[in-house]
């Protein structure tokens, strides 16, 4: 089976942009769609925003190089232009199971019959859009993070009727990518980092929201015990405090009372983490 | 309250002999107590081994210092007279909580009124042994890790009768010897560290009992994520798996699935962890 060539992202933005520049960056050539012309103007500014990024945060990367990245990239409004010759397609559209729905209808018959699509939803599953890409045997999700230069991993997950050829297929690309690709053979929501974050943040926030101990002392002991630079807390404040509060405020009735208690000690405060400048600890 | 000077420590084996080695490298006179004239004989060996490592692994200990703290603990098989002028006596005897409860029956007559009884018991919980004490107000849990010089969290958790002055006084002495006091408010089993580790162990076997994925892989997104230098598999070969397997064979049903897979696929083969030269990794 031919290797990946020609790749098209589809919506631009925090991660889409991101992920476009990161397979420019190796050497792909990119069409990477967005709704409209405001859009567009956004995606531009992202990915021009990106080339100082790399050349600040990526060892190796040249002025040269991040522009060349840039230039690697084709914005464009048109989704039959976009994905009309991509060997690859990912989607990073809004969380929204609908509207990837309706785009998956859209470009099912758009892509040549060829084209692998690959979805970035880090809460939906891939079988939940499968029946609308008309390929369920080329469709499967490839997740990134978000600062994907540093926190490079792809997790690869397909559905039962994903090609293995086809998984084998994006787990080489995203090595060609410079991910470290994290096949999993069943469907699973969360993936492997989230399937491991939230049984551990949970047990820290019910140690501190049960007042057993101080988030302060929680971290510690996890930094000294397993030599980790950060600690649950430290990690809560990084994520932002509203998306793991999301999660538990619809998880059992202990993880209510322990979203209750994030709600009221921090988010109402405004304590959301790093990006407001405080959360469990002040970074004014 | 006057501060702790002299510090018994009953029950010298793996972890008791580095807590009396710590105690006397901070500048206590320790009296360390073990059963009989052969557990001694361990004993002895143990703290002049930790001579060495202390000379080795610990930043500054001059082969001076170590020997010094050697030099100021006296071994007894005479448990009144190991407690006699304690002011603090920190048990470290095995992890049955009839022999725990034996002993504090004992030095609650042998030992004065005022000496702090501590216990570095990990699995069991203060209230369980306080009323074997005669002194609940002055009893209360002070928890090491093995390779005391390098992990070094004190643990302290009180009952619901443990005088907050005692409390304090504990914590203040963990401090004195090099610890990094971890107060809990309320008794937890577990304590914090184990509180943290249990769900992040389970989730992770999980991931691989369930075979979503390798845990070779489940280990890289961590690491990457977080920024940790080890994932959670690679945690269970530090612990080694036997330990896991018996919490987790006495959970949920989940639980009982993963300590089979465990079972299975790693004890019933010798893979215990490093400490076998294989678990989840080869260390051969």
């Amino acid at each position: 089976m031919d290797a990946i060539g020609k790749v098209a992202v589809l919506g631009i933005g925090v991660l889409g942009s991101q992920i476009a520049f990161q397979v420019a960056y190796s050497g792909f050539e990119v069409t990477a769609y967005d709704i409209d012309t405001k859009a567009l103007e956004e995606a531009d500014r992202r990915l021009s925003g990106l080339i100082g990024s790399y050349e600040k945060l990526v060892p190796g990367a040249t002025a040269g190089k991040a522009t060349q990245a840039r230039d690697r990239i084709v914005l464009t409004a048109d989704l039959a232009a976009a994905v009309a010759d991509a060997d690859l397609v990912i989607e990073a559209v809004p969380e929204v199971l609908a509207l990837k729905q309706e785009i998956y209808g859209k470009i099912s018959r758009l892509a040549p019959a060829g084209t692998i699509f690959a979805t970035n939803s880090s809460t939906l599953l891939p079988s939940e859009m499968k029946d609308f890409t008309g390929r369920p045997d080329r469709f499967l999700a490839l997740h990134f993070a978000n600062q994907i230069w540093r926190f490079n991993t792809a997790e690869v997950m397909g559905t039962p009727e994903t090609d293995p050829a086809v998984f084998d297929r994006v787990v080489a690309f995203a090595k060609a990518i410079g991910m470290v690709p994290i096949p999993l053979r069943k469907e699973k929501a969360g993936y492997v980092l989230n399937s491991l974050l939230a049984p551990f943040l949970s047990a820290a926030a019910n140690l501190a929201a049960g007042d057993y101990a101080h988030p302060h002392d929680v971290d510690k002991v996890w930094r000294i015990a397993t030599g980790a630079p950060v600690g649950p807390f430290q990690i809560f404040d990084i994520i932002g405090l509203v998306t793991p509060y999301n999660i538990m405020s619809h998880g059992d009735e202990r993880s209510q009372e322990i979203a209750a208690w994030l709600k009221e000690n921090y988010i109402d405060k405004g304590k959301l983490g790093v990006a407001t400048g405080e959360g469990f600890y002040s970074y004014k």
